[in-house]
């Protein structure tokens, strides 16, 4: 099974100049969706998982499969101001400004084994965020693994002290 | 296994006088997260499900899982702006003013047995807003089902014509 024949690209989206990659259509397919499940099981190799972490809101979508497929906790990490119990918070920049994310301080306990996912890895500045939340509160990050990797977007570079997986590359 | 032992309930959030229904809890546990998803499952008493529909955000922890649980496809309902392709709308109204949901035009075809999920069930107004969404595009909503019903602000009203069902109720 090719992934890639699953992502939409739609040209200009969020705005000019963009070639949006649109997982949707992977998402609406039950086999594809199992199969991307399995790689990024395979990818794992037999690492043992405590904490599966998702970063909002697509990244939620594989996370929370990867978590059941480990018999692993799910936790999100989410925008600011979204949790409701005490949180950490990271900062990451964006094109013009910067955006905060937070985990639940509760979330993972030290030295726990996690795997951070997210849909797409574009500059890397949320995943390493959510890298640093992880080790803030003591625990491992085993692997960071996206379903898209934008190469020439560089993100490796940004989370490059973390094992990273991608299941399709542009 | 009791459901509610895993729902933490934080005051104040996100506003003075609300008791917010925390869900992380149960999402850590992946031993929870399975125990809910077969109720659920068990609750569609074997009605084919081609579509779940989770809403945004934290509609997708479970819809994910519901969906690949029943070999069905995956379709996210989003708030305005998200979705990159063609989409319908439909607003629905918050305490002040409103707000939109969408859903892409290609998600559901005519004739399917869809699922509607979401975390919680307050007052009805996205899930309705979401209901609609799918009949729209053809789509026959087999069930709206929750984790958690805020049974005092009667959201099944606002649904009546759904088959609803809930995993815990407040």
């Amino acid at each position: 099974m090719n992934l890639r024949e699953y992502i939409r690209e739609v040209q200009n989206f969020p705005k000019e100049g963009i070639s949006y990659k649109d997982i949707t259509p992977l998402l609406q397919d039950p086999k594809a969706m199992e199969f991307a499940v399995d790689l990024f099981i395979q990818k794992l190799d037999n690492q043992h998982i405590d904490v599966v972490v998702g970063i909002e809101s697509r990244g939620f979508f594989f996370a929370a499969l990867l978590a059941q497929k480990l018999n692993a906790g799910f936790v999100p990490v989410r925008k600011k101001g979204k949790l409701p119990a005490e949180t950490l918070e990271e900062n990451y920049d964006l094109e013009y400004g910067i955006d905060i994310l937070e985990i639940h301080q509760d979330a993972i306990s030290k030295g726990q084994n996690v795997l951070v996912h997210d849909d797409v890895l574009a500059t890397g500045g949320t995943a390493r965020a959510a890298c640093n939340l992880v080790e803030r509160l003591g625990g491992k990050v085993v692997q960071c693994n996206f379903l898209i990797e934008l190469g020439f977007l560089n993100g490796r570079n940004k989370i490059s002290g973390f094992p990273v997986e991608s299941l399709i590359q542009y």
